[in-house]
């Protein structure tokens, strides 16, 4: 391995000038005549390449120059500082070994390729600058995720995946089992299904959502945060759906529904500011070549105060607009995407959309003082729609009872999440962070796949 | 939500001496006389209790001395440094609210419960004093481990879990359906099961590793790392195996197996460093009262240079030894538990065992000149055995479709794999960390059950 990489050459080009400097990359481009040439090499360290310089003083130079595109180098040469250039460096090289040569029919030649048919080659596009551009993004979002929770004292919880319980209806739940699904299915005296021969002796599917679980880790650390992956079945083919996709669920004790908008604001713009900070030639090339006026969007984010507004209020606006609307806005009903655009671009930024009908949201939702609505509250971004919902959670053991027998669910499955309000209850709230939404809200990329290293969706279990 | 924390009181003392600080938690303990008492109050943010002095100057001291344990309270009152008491500073409240009373068969009474009893109250369990000391550090190691590869350049990649593709044989994976299990499964013309009815018109699996995916991001980023949920559906019960676990795959292109020894051992001690002092007090109490002498454990493990020995020269020392095995060592064969156990306390330290015999292990793993051994490495620790597992990948097309071929897989469903050795191929090398199996060593559980918030094993999925 290089003792140096490409990233610490741009990070700190001053200290290596003139110096002799050893990388090992990939071929990216190659340009050469019949005395000279140059590489654009990276090692995967850096968004930017660096520009060999190659001449016929190499022994090898005729094989480097005709090197395929992606072949594997080592390179031995030194640092200069090209003040006029258009790099701001390069390397001239003293001698090259040829650690690969990549194979004649690589896919990702010099050409522009559409999304599409880059998702047909997903182990070759994180090669690609939008791609790499977009998965280091994912990664760097991922940590400052991390990071905003640890440093405010919130503990980090492993929920599970694999669960019994069906928390919010198993229509959108994956069953898993070891049965042998190419036989028939082992069955008891009863002529059903014999699920005590399962690995796990019942029904199994994967979960939806870890706040159950997750608030029972509330009522011990105060703060804690979930950041797993998530399976729903869906069988919806959108740009924002994915059969896969991670999510971040905090919940946070003694914790009120203001309170809650509070943190939820400050995660975001701690998220939005740390990876522009850290990716700058990331959003760059996102601004230029996947969403003009990206910068300025979350720029603005980040010197903005969030509406808050209550949803009823909405629907007046809504009802005011001079808008002929696909879906007619209502008092009783969720936002469609129509909506959630104009009342975003209505305020010219974020806004908080709070205490929404009760009968269209979540049993486990504070009931307010009306009766009719629950302290529930969804965050709207210009162009990407919700990004978090959360809400108070309903802490009175009556009320929460209540609302499970007239939703019919069975409250026995889930006698140990309504322990958590007879054995130290408290004002609490939480809210779900959509990972694969942020980041298309932070690079500007549209459709789900693009974000995902290995998207599935209905129909499309690849690689 | 309260402005002010006990883990603030503790960790800044001087700065609240004398001063006003309101707090809300939950009684841990309380005793009390006819007109004062003490209640230990912990608000989820501290390993440690705040001691609050109440008297009958309280409007409500009568209620408030009768409280039930894991009642949540309210507090204002003074902070007090006293120096010669037990603990360094106690609050003398001038003020109590009672938010909630916890019922009187609140499970978690004073006295001690075994593990196995916890074990059916998981939901609770975090609030007695050794799930919250593990599962805290479960939370601190894992931030530790992102910040160890973020802050070396790695990049974070969330691999697939569902999966088509049957990596290393299916035996331990999961099946995943949509399909009704109560039901007969569908069935095509030939009457066998229709799978282009299932929501990815396809057999699919939940995968056991994510380290294929991983080098395909590798041979972009050159250093990446995956750190994720694994599920293994094997039906094992035994204190190391849990159907669902996290697990930490990096993988590090231009990278030999001396590198990766390197890098491992780095990592290991970084970890092992942010968790002792970052967790002071949860490591004092693990080492007080689940592992005598875990301090100095630890602390041997990072003053130590881990010893890096062959296979074969391993096998030596065990067959010199003056001890009757269970099973007898051999030199084409796997370690047992006793000869790991062994040769820690041979070397009396952490021991890289490396070059081990192909026919035991994975095929993607790098043939050495000898032609019988591969470039693979397990890292054994004293008191947990193998905690990583690694080798340099092979990077030869021809190689590795060899293998691929003699072992009857199926080249196609990996064809994408292989690519990595036709575009850009180079020397790279990569490890698994179990998350559980380092959190049983940092801690000195001795059950995966223990460091898992919710296990899954065998006939075992409650909550």
């Amino acid at each position: 391995m290089s003792e140096i990489v490409i990233k610490d050459l741009y990070r700190d080009t001053k200290k290596y000038n003139n110096k002799e400097v050893i990388l090992e990359g990939w071929v990216k481009t190659i340009r050469d005549s019949k005395t000279f040439g140059f590489i654009e090499l990276n090692d995967g360290s850096f968004f930017k390449n660096v520009q060999v310089v190659i001449t016929d003083k190499l022994e090898n130079f005729e094989k480097v120059a005709k090197l395929s595109i992606y072949s594997c180098i080592k390179v031995i040469g030194k640092l200069i500082i090209t003040e006029n250039a258009k790099q701001p460096f390069e390397i001239q090289a003293t001698n090259i070994e040829i650690l690969s040569e990549c194979d004649k029919d690589y896919p990702l030649q010099k050409k522009r390729h559409s999304f599409e048919y880059l998702r047909t080659i997903a182990h070759l596009r994180p090669r690609t600058n939008t791609f790499n551009a977009v998965f280091r993004i994912r990664s760097v979002t991922a940590f400052a995720i991390h990071e905003y929770f640890q440093n405010n004292g919130y503990v980090y919880v492993h929920t599970p995946i694999i669960t019994c319980a069906d928390c919010e209806g198993s229509a959108e739940m994956f069953k898993l089992t070891t049965m042998d699904l190419k036989k028939e299915l082992p069955k008891d005296q009863d002529g059903k299904t014999d699920f005590s021969r399962d690995l796990f002796g019942k029904e199994t599917y994967i979960t939806g959502s870890g706040q159950l679980h997750g608030e029972t880790f509330a009522s011990a650390f105060g703060k804690i945060y979930t950041f797993g992956p998530t399976l729903r079945s869906e069988n919806s083919n959108t740009k924002t759906h994915a059969n896969e996709f991670w999510m971040i669920e905090p919940e946070i004790s003694f914790c009120d529904l203001d309170e809650l908008m509070d943190i939820e604001e400050d995660c975001l713009k701690y998220i939005v500011k740390k990876v522009m900070e850290r990716c700058p030639e990331e959003i760059d090339f996102c601004d230029k070549f996947i969403e003009k006026g990206l910068k300025e969007k979350l720029n603005k984010l980040l010197n903005s105060e969030f509406v808050r507004i209550d949803h009823k209020d909405v629907i007046d606006i809504l009802k005011k607009a001079d808008k002929k609307w696909e879906f007619e806005p209502d008092y009783g009903e969720d936002l469609a995407k129509e909506h959630e655009k104009y009342i975003t671009e209505y305020f010219n930024g974020p806004v908080f959309v709070k205490n929404w009908p009760k009968d269209i949201k979540s049993y486990y939702m504070k009931l307010n003082p009306d009766g009719k609505t629950v302290a529930a509250v969804d965050l709207e971004v210009p162009g990407a729609g919700e990004i978090m919902g959360g809400s108070q959670r309903e802490e009175d053991y009556e009320k929460l009872l209540k609302v499970i027998k007239e939703r019919k669910m069975d409250a026995d499955q889930i006698y140990w999440y309504l322990d958590l309000r007879r054995y130290g209850s408290n004002i609490h709230s939480g809210f779900g962070l959509g990972f694969e939404r942020l980041l298309m809200y932070i690079t500007g990329i549209e459709n789900i796949r693009d974000v995902i290293p290995y998207p599935r969706t209905p129909k499309n279990c690849d690689f």
